[in-house]
C-alpha cells in the first residue's frame, strides 16, 4: 500500500493509499519520486474518463512526467546507483517484439505506458521501473527539469524526425505546451528560425522571450505572410511542425512548407482532417508522423544540461502532493499563461 | 510549320500544321519522334481544357510521353550522337534554380513541361530537347517501351521515395496504368511480394499476369483482410501506395501499412480528402509524396533493358499519327482493359 | 548429452556425444536440425583455433548456417508452432542494451553468437533458440536454401547499407560465397547490373550463370576498363561492395565509385589497409561497413521464396553429419569451384 | 585590368595589374570585394606551386574566402540588388552535369573553383559571380564573417553529412581553422558537447573558449581516455570529425567512434594511410567524406547571423591589401595562435 493521486472515475479525484507493486527485478531499479508533471492526457482522463479507445475502469493513479532518486537497484543493474538522481521513460515495451527489434519501441502493440489504463502511473512516492528505460540526471540539471524531459522528449522525436538541421528556418503552427516544446527542440537541433504561430496572445508572449523564435499572432496576421517574409515569395520552411491538433491549421502548414521540404504531424485532431493532398504532391514534401518518442532521453536530457533548451521558465507553478487535486483543477482550467503545472512529492 | 495532333480547344482536336521553332542550341538535341503514348493528362485537357491552375487558352501540341531518334546535336552536346534512339524527361527546370541545384528539380516553379499551357507536347515529327534531359535507350528496348519510360518513372519515382528494399511486402490501392507501372517499379526494387487493390477486375487481371503480384477485389474482399493474412495481425505493408486518388482508399491505405512503415501518396484526389492523421500517428508512419519524377529516368531505362520491369504487355492498341484523333477518343473511353494507348508516327 | 560435431582444438575435429542444454524457456522454440552450412569462419576455427580475440579453449560445437523443424514451442511463443520449418538467426543480444533499443543488435557487445567461443553452434540434433530470432520458411524454400539464409543475409545486410536502388550499376570485388551472397543480394535489391570481379575463373564462371552478372577476370583486363565501359568514363557505379578482404582490392573499389556513391565493406582484412582517403573524399563518397546483419532474416527469405534471389546453384555438395570432419576436409581445401558446403543430419 | 595579389609562380607573390574579365552575363552580379580570408590551400599553392594535379602555370590571382558588396547585377537576377552586401561560393559547376543535377554539384568534374589553376581567385577590387552562388549577407553579420563563411561551410558539410543530431557527443581529431570551424558547426547543429583533440595548446585555448567544447591535449593524456569518461565504457561518441589529415589520427578517429556511429573524414592526408577496416566493421560505423559544400551557404549564413556560431574570435590579424604579401608570409609562418589571417581590399 502507498499514497498515491489516484483517478477513480471521470471526475473524481482522491488523494488515497492504494496497493502497488514494488518488487524490484533483476533489470529494474526502485526511485523515490520527488516531482511529476501534470500532463494534458492527464487531465483529460480526469474530465472525460478515457482517451479513445482507453477507458479507465478501475482507479488508476495518474502522472507520468516524473524525476527522482533512486533507491535499490537490481542484480544485474550496472548503469545505475543508489542516489543517482534520475528520469524515467513512462513506456516499457517487449523488448523482443518485431517493432523493437527494429528499434522502434514507441510503436510496439504491446507497450505499457505509466497513466494509460489500465497501467498505473507515477503519483506516488515510489516507483519501480526497468534500468533500461531510466535515465541519470547531471548535477546541472534540476528534478523540476528532470520531470520535464517527457514533454520535452516529444519535441526532441519531432525535432529528430523532421531531421532539423543547421540553419533551418522552421515553423509550428500551436503554442501549447508540446507546441513550445518542440519550438525549442528545433532551435536546439540547429534551427537558425522558429516561427510560432497561435490565436493566443499569452502563450506566444512566453515563446517571444526566447531567442530566434517569431512568434505569429493570427488574429492579427498570417502564417503566409510571415512565411512570405522569412523565407522569400518562391520558396517556404524547411521543417514544418503541426502542434495544435487543430483542422484549421493544416492548410497553413501545407502552404508554409518550402518544395521538397518537411511537415511533421505531432498535434492530434480528434475527428479526421480534410487534407489537401495535391498540395503537398505538388511541393512533393514529406510527412513525417510522431508518436510518443523513442531513444531520445539521452539526447534530451544532453540538449538540456549543455544549456541548448531551457526549460526552467516553462513551470508556471508548482504544487504539494496534499494539494495534488488543487493542482489538477488548475490544470482543467487551462490558463493561457500556465505551460507546466507540477507536483512536489 | 510541322504537322502536329492540336488541341485547339476543349473537345477539339486537329491534326494539322502548326509553327514550332526547331533551332537547336548548343546543349540540344532535335529528334524525330517514333511513338508517342497518352497519357490521361493529355486526355483531361482534351475532354475539361484544363487542369488545375493550367488552361488551355491557345491551340496546344498534346503528348509527353515520346521515343525518337536524335538527328541533330548542338555544340557542347557530349552525351549523345545522330542516331541514337532516345527518350526524353518532358520537364525542363531552371538549372540554376534554388531546388535545381538542392537535386529537386522537378518542384522548381520555373519548369516548362511539355503539353502543359503554354508549353506545346510532342506530338508532332520533331522536337527540339536539351541534351542533359534526353536519355539514350539500349538495343534491347524498343521505342514502345521508350515512350513508356515517362509513365514508369512516376513508379520508380513512387518506389524511390518509399524506399522500397529487399523482400518488402508493398501494397497498391489503384490499379489503372500508374498505379501498375508503380507496383512494377516496387517489384523491380527488391519487393518480394505487391498486393494491388481495385474495383475493376479487368484490370486486376492485367496485373495478375506479373509473378509476386496478389490482386485484391475490393467488390469480393477487404484490402485489411487480405494484408492480415500476407503480413500477419499485428503487423502490415513495409511499403503502400495510393495511387487511385479516390477518398475512399486513403483509410484503407493507412490502415495497411505496419508500424514505422511508409505510405506514398502518388494519386491524385480532385478535393481535400478526410484524413485519419492519429491513425498514422499511432504506427507513426512516414508520408512521402510523388511529383512527377527527378533523376530516375537513368534507372528506369535501366530497370526495363535488365529484364527487371517487362512493360510490354501494357500496350494495348497502337495507332498511326494520321488516326491520333481516333487514339484520343478511345482513350476518353477508359475501357478497363486498356493500359497504354500508343501513336506511332 | 547429444551428438555433436565438436572442435576439440585447433585442428582436431571429433563426432561425439556432448552435454548440451536443451531447456525451452517461455520465449524459447526447440529446434531438430535438418541442414546445416559450413562458413569460412567454422573452417578458420579449425584451421586457426581462433579468429581475432575469440580463441577456442574449450570443446565447441560448429556450425551456424541451419535450418530445422520446430520440435517444441516456450508457452509465451505466439509467432510459431511445432512442425513449422525454420532457419534461425544465430545471433542472440542482450534485448535491452543501449545497441538493441536502437535497433543496432547485431553491434550490442553482449551478443552471443553460435560456434564463437564459448558458444556451442548448431551441428547437433536439437538446438533451443529464442522464437524472436527463429524465422518460418514458406513452402517452397527448402532445408538447403534455408540453411544459407544465413551467409546470404550477410549479402543482403551489405544491399541494404548500401541502399541499392532500382537501377543501379553495382561492383563487387572478390568473388567468393559472400561476395556471391552480395552480388544477389544487389540485384534482388533492384540492381540492373552487378560488375563481379576476381582471379579465379572457377568463381566467376558460377557467377556468370546469372543474369545481368558482368564477370571481370583481374588477370585478363582491369576493373576500371569495364566500369569505364559500362557506366562512363567520367562516372562510375552506384554502389561498389569490396567483398574480397585483399589489401589490393581496395584501390580498385575507390576507383569504380561514382561521385557521390557508396562504397560498402564487407570483406575483412587481417591487417590494416593503405587506403585512399582524398580519392573518396574527391567524389565525396559514403561508405559503410557491415557487420553480420539485423532485422534481414525476414527480406532474406522473401527474396529468395518469391524467385529473386536463387541460391539453389550454390550447394556445391551435401554430406552427412557422420561424414562431418570429411565435409570439412574438403573446405579446409576451398577448391575455387566449391560455393556451399552443407551437412544434413 | 585591375589590381590583384598574384602569385607569379611557386614562392613568387606580386601586387600589381593583371587583366580580369569583368563582363557581367545575365545571371552574373559584379561585387566590390571588402574582405578575403587566406586559406591553406592559398598558401600551398604560394609555398608550392600546386596541389596535387592543380600545377601554377601561368600568373593566377589568389584568394577564395570573400565578402563584398553588389555594384551590378545582370538582367535576369532577381535574388540580389545592387547595395546588398553578399558573400560568394567559389566554385561554379556545370548547373546541367550529372552530378549538378542530382545536387551534388561539388563533386562536377567540371566545377571551376576560385584560385585553383588556371582559375582566378578574388584578392582584386571586383569580380563577376554567378547570382545562384552569391549569397545576401544579413545586416548583423559583418564582412569579416562573410569572408569567414567559406571555411565555416567546410564544417557545415561535415556537420551535415555526418548527421549530428540533438544532444550528440562529437569528436573533433586536429583543431586547425577547419577542426574549429568542424566542431562550432557540429554544436550549431545540435551537439550537446564537442570534444577536440590536438598536440598544440594554444590551438586548444582558443577552442576551449567555447561552450560545450572539451579539449584534449595529446601530450597529456588520450583521446579514448576522455571518450570513456564522457560517454561510457562500451560506447562512444555519435559523430567523430577527423580534421587533421595526420596518419596517426586515424586509429584514434575509429577508436572514438560509438556502435552505429559515424566517422566523417574532413582532414585530407598526403598519402594513403593505414586504415583498421575491421575496427570500422565491428562497431558497423558509417564513414562520410566531405569534398568542399553544397548547399550549405545559407544554413552557414544563417547559423552565424543567428549566434549560433560566433566566428568572430577567429579573425587572427587583418592586412590592408597593400601588405598583402606580408598577409601571406606571416600565414606561411603557421603560429598555433593565429587561426584566420584576412585583408581588407
Amino acid at each position: 500500500m502507498a499514497e498515491a493521486l489516484v483517478l477513480e472515475a471521470k471526475g473524481k479525484l482522491a488523494l488515497r493509499d492504494i496497493p502497488v507493486d514494488l518488487a524490484v527485478g533483476p533489470d529494474d531499479v526502485r526511485v523515490r519520486i520527488h516531482t511529476v508533471g501534470i500532463c494534458g492526457s492527464d487531465v483529460h482522463y480526469y474530465t472525460h474518463g478515457r482517451i479513445g479507445p482507453f477507458v479507465v475502469r478501475e482507479p488508476m493513479i495518474l502522472g507520468h512526467e516524473a524525476a527522482g532518486v533512486v533507491e535499490a537497484v537490481g542484480e544485474h543493474v550496472t548503469t545505475l546507483k543508489v542516489g543517482d538522481r534520475v528520469c524515467m521513460e513512462p513506456g516499457i515495451p517487449d523488448p523482443n517484439s518485431r517493432a523493437s527489434r527494429l528499434g522502434l519501441y514507441n510503436v510496439d502493440p504491446a507497450v505499457r505506458f505509466w497513466a494509460t489504463p489500465p497501467v498505473h502511473g507515477c503519483l506516488t512516492p515510489l516507483v519501480v521501473h526497468p534500468a533500461a528505460f531510466t535515465f541519470r540526471l547531471p548535477d546541472q540539471v534540476s528534478f523540476a527539469e528532470g520531470a520535464m524531459v517527457e514533454p520535452f522528449a516529444v519535441g526532441v522525436q519531432a525535432a529528430v524526425k523532421g531531421r532539423v538541421s543547421i540553419g533551418d528556418v522552421c515553423v509550428v503552427t500551436g503554442c501549447g505546451p508540446i507546441g513550445l516544446m518542440t519550438a525549442l527542440a528545433a532551435l536546439a537541433n540547429g534551427a537558425s528560425k522558429v516561427i510560432v504561430s497561435d490565436v493566443a496572445a499569452p502563450k506566444l508572449e512566453i515563446a517571444a522571450r526566447y531567442a530566434n523564435i517569431v512568434p505569429v499572432n493570427l488574429t492579427e496576421t498570417t502564417l503566409a505572410e510571415t512565411v512570405r517574409r522569412e523565407c522569400g515569395a518562391d520558396w517556404g520552411a524547411d521543417v514544418v511542425f503541426e502542434a495544435s491538433g487543430n483542422a484549421r491549421a493544416y492548410d497553413d502548414a501545407l502552404g508554409a512548407v518550402r518544395p521538397g521540404g518537411t511537415l511533421v504531424l505531432v498535434g492530434m485532431p480528434i475527428d479526421k482532417v480534410p487534407f489537401d493532398i495535391v498540395a503537398a504532391q505538388a511541393k512533393e514534401i514529406t510527412i513525417e508522423t510522431v508518436f510518443r518518442y523513442a531513444n531520445v532521453y539521452d539526447r534530451a536530457i544532453a540538449a538540456i544540461a549543455s544549456g541548448r533548451a531551457d526549460l526552467k521558465p516553462l513551470v508556471s507553478v508548482t504544487y504539494d502532493l496534499k494539494d495534488g487535486i488543487e493542482a489538477f483543477d488548475r490544470a482543467v482550467e487551462a490558463r493561457p499563461s500556465d505551460v507546466k503545472i507540477q507536483i512536489r512529492l
